[in-house]
């Protein structure tokens, strides 16, 4: 069912600081930071050959990713994201299995403008899995 | 300088369950369960077609991995691996800009049997990063 390693996420507290790690110091490709006020976080892409890695640093009030640096303020990974070629049916198959899906199980539009839904860690290891659909 | 996603690491305390919820409810294909006594874990290969998952469980008395669970025991995204082309030079390049190299700072032989180095996570932002010569 799952595909592609679509992305790994890691919060960070200062964006500025995180990019220029990955691009000076490991010396990676990094996109311009992309506010995404719908979805409470700035993004940077670190573009890899074969995936990318995304820098979140909270945006407003209510970021997604505020709680996560709350209790971790020098940041860490944050979730892993495999694609799925039909989220419903991955979906279906997921609760089937007695895993929980976040939210209303219904998907939502993620940042990058496909389907999404979020896994709970609690039934994958302590890892927040996200799928995507593409 | 980094290349590829080599792997992204899953501590986790039960390989068997880890394994068949990526194998039964997430449909990836997962390998064998392979000992490395050498390097205090149990791996199970989660073969993604860009990349792949590592779900690690720790065997011995010295795992390096024990202390992880001990804080998380659901487990967890334990590190995540990049791939360098030469990994003294890479080495020096990150000495040079400040960060710190665990151990001697002399490359292992990691589980794959590749050079690696494990970079310290207070520099990369709560990561624990590996580094291994492709």
């Amino acid at each position: 069912m799952i595909g592609r390693l679509n992305h790994v996420a890691i919060a960070v507290p200062d964006l500025a600081a995180a990019t220029a790690l990955y691009r000076d110091t490991l010396g990676a490709t990094v996109s311009a930071p992309q506010a995404e006020p719908d979805h409470g976080v700035t993004v940077v892409f670190i573009e890899l050959p074969n995936t990318k890695v995304e820098l979140l640093e909270p945006l407003g009030a209510d970021s997604p990713i505020a709680g996560f640096l709350a209790k971790a303020p020098a940041g860490g990974i944050h979730h892993i994201c495999y694609e799925v070629a039909d989220i419903r049916a991955a979906r279906d198959r997921l609760l089937a299995g007695g895993a929980r899906v976040l939210g209303s199980g219904e998907p939502k539009i993620g940042a990058h403008g496909k389907p999404v839904l979020f896994l709970h860690p609690k039934d994958f290891n302590g890892t927040l899995v996200e799928l995507e659909e593409v």
